[in-house]
């Protein structure tokens, strides 16, 4: 059985209140991360049916700070299965409504293992993607995947075919 | 004026409460991150005596999971800074005292810029690496800077003339 | 200038972590109450564009319990605007990801109200109700919001016109 | 065997901390429900002597805001118990200690049942009400139950024997 | 103008939940004198009507552990005042109301300093005992204060007249 | 078998967040204590590799009031073990980065105690001390404890052999 990314769509909305922010009143990253990883987590959970745990973090940055008292956005949902491995795509945005601007903060990448009781990896469904995004976001899953695997040490440069590619398309926008 | 790496030597060390824990009864790789955020930024703070915001964070892989009641070690030093910007490396590791274990939780590689009370950039002191290891974690830094602008669009592949090596290096114990 | 009850809508989910919870493992209702709270504020916000403040609660039953571990969806909107207070329709369920079971846990109404930065009230826009359910919901609004003045000793009994007609649609299925 | 109301009186003090309060530095509405549902719980349980969870609150009306810094007073005691089910009256109120003020935030009334090991409901003492306060209180009671139930669509308007005087008495002050 | 032990009376009551405790799922020592330090500044803040900080706290033995699920009570008074110093008296209990079981946890002295809004040292109102055991708790609390002052380096043993009387009356029951 | 003292040391740094201060914005003394007692029972489980709990804490004093967005340092190591309990030594002191300040905030000893799985006290390892720090810690930490168990009312002051001593040795610098 496969499902589709939607299934696994995961929304999260949260409040910056004053102990998430840093000295400027701004909501500090390792918070932001805190949240990214529990809707991560759901969306994984909710396409896998299991217990699930984070198995790593792609690369991210922070474009713009989010404000005290400022709302946050998440959007997760699984891009593509891996045997018992997930990679979820999220997006953030801050919002602040007494002005009424949105911005971007950041797009990241996160992966899930789900897990039998014993802790040990399950299978999970497989994904079928169905809008353009989605497609794209399979395809692109992976090239990540390999630079995963090579950032981890458990492949070589030289095997990941799909490398060359990802240094083209990395950059464009999605 | 440059300083050392181990100037800014931050060690932290948290106890896993239930709160920070998943169904599995093991810390939660958000909760873990946003230990591991604080830890950078009082290590890029002791760098650069500025005030610091979290910039990027590089792909990070969580190896063993880390028990409830266990502890959380957490070391954290500048490798160089780019002008305002500084990269924090991060060694992480689990403790169970009544087993007498310990147990590599992950590596990682934090971004920090330092900031005037406008929030603009600043410079910051400069590092010069003295011990084996700072060197070797002072040159993959360039390689490491490469690859995060490649990452964020802000560089080409074609142009980040350390990267072949980064593929190379990259995947050696440290 | 007037808004539909959708400009407002606010999703929230939450994960039931082990401090949420009760001797019995499910969530507690004040914490519950909290995080509606929260989600209510939001969409408060959402649509009158001013700093907030909870004004009143409507009774509410807490019908099934929600279990650590467990996902809690909350979705939020505007119903009707009186001047610088709006009501806030929420409905609440649980949900069993590895079970796959969702679960209804409750409907309230809350009422928060617009503030300038003196804290003195200030109009918010009316609200113009599109589909079928919402304006349902604007209508009962009107009868609510008499309900909350007389127990609120703001309004006589025999004053509230609309009170008959609430004790007989009050009970219908929304 | 009956118990007083004042057997299951029970004195909270809260601090209102950063993280409690809103962009006014005024204790958000959440917040405090989530303390009186404790309250109230810890009532029901000396009452009871039994496991308790929420059941309902009713509808609750936030009078002044108690600021930053400030303290938060809560009395809490069982008014009538109906089978399993009790019902705790709530007297919630601030204190600036520097300013010497204390103000009324609100008046509640929550409801809590009684649960053995396997969340089936018990039956809880009976409640014998001894002062004049109490005795209001405790024949008020079950026009509130009643008002419950028709808001909980489990009794129709027409059935409400008591919910006449109730309209009646109901903006009393207490 | 001077105040009575009572006027600062202050009654705290906490439940023991998860986060509050160790690995046997009893409350920290740790948790629980953070809860006796918001108590003791609130009851000296109560006599004072100022803005108090923790100057210091006796040595405090925990006698039962309190388990989670758990009330904690807690009790603080203000027994004498030295110019700008106040010395709190806390009486610390558990609860279990399903046990229906009270149990002594601690008996403490805090030490707080009242200050202006410069943080300068203002003088507080005088205490007047009434019943006996403020009048016990009175009179301790010169020898106590000397005490203080010797374990503190600021004065010479020999200087403490009433050394002699605190070893002998310490250690009576109050 | 027995220990260092440094074979138990424990580093701690936390960061002063808007939920850990005051009025003043600086640390509250009871979240010091907290994350003293969490610091302790750290070491004290390093040191006897059992599950520990609170036994006692000295008096404390608190010296220089910590800021919002300063560093917190904590060092903690075992002094001595009589049968099952630990007299551990903490110094704490504050850090500002930006205006590259230390300055000390206190010096405590926190008692635990080593306990097998049903709460039975368990032997704990002996010390055996190197520096002459650890060594004037060590001869101290009798006296120490004969005034805790005189302070607790298990010791006569007359049988305090020790106790003359203490007072004269108590306030030399450390």
């Amino acid at each position: 059985m496969t499902k589709k990314p939607d299934d696994s769509l995961t929304i999260m909305t949260e409040l910056v209140l004053p102990n998430d922010t840093n000295l400027f009143g701004n909501l500090m990253g390792g918070r932001l991360m805190y949240w990214m990883d529990i809707a991560a987590g759901m969306a994984a959970q909710k396409h896998s049916n299991k217990r699930v745990v984070t198995a790593s973090v792609d690369n991210l940055a922070f474009v713009s700070p989010i404000k005290l008292g400022n709302l946050v956005h998440i959007e997760a949902k699984v891009t593509r299965a891996f045997n018992s491995s997930m990679e979820i795509y999220l997006k953030v945005w801050g919002e602040d409504l007494i002005e009424q601007k949105k911005y971007v903060s950041n797009v990241a990448y996160y992966t899930f293992v789900g897990l039998d009781c014993d802790m040990k990896p399950v299978k999970v469904s497989e994904i079928t993607p169905e809008t353009e995004l989605d497609k794209k976001l399979f395809d692109g899953a992976m090239q990540r995947r390999q630079m995963r695997l090579i950032l981890g040490g458990k492949m070589k440069p030289g095997d990941a075919t799909e490398l060359k590619e990802l240094f083209v398309s990395l950059n464009e926008d999605i």
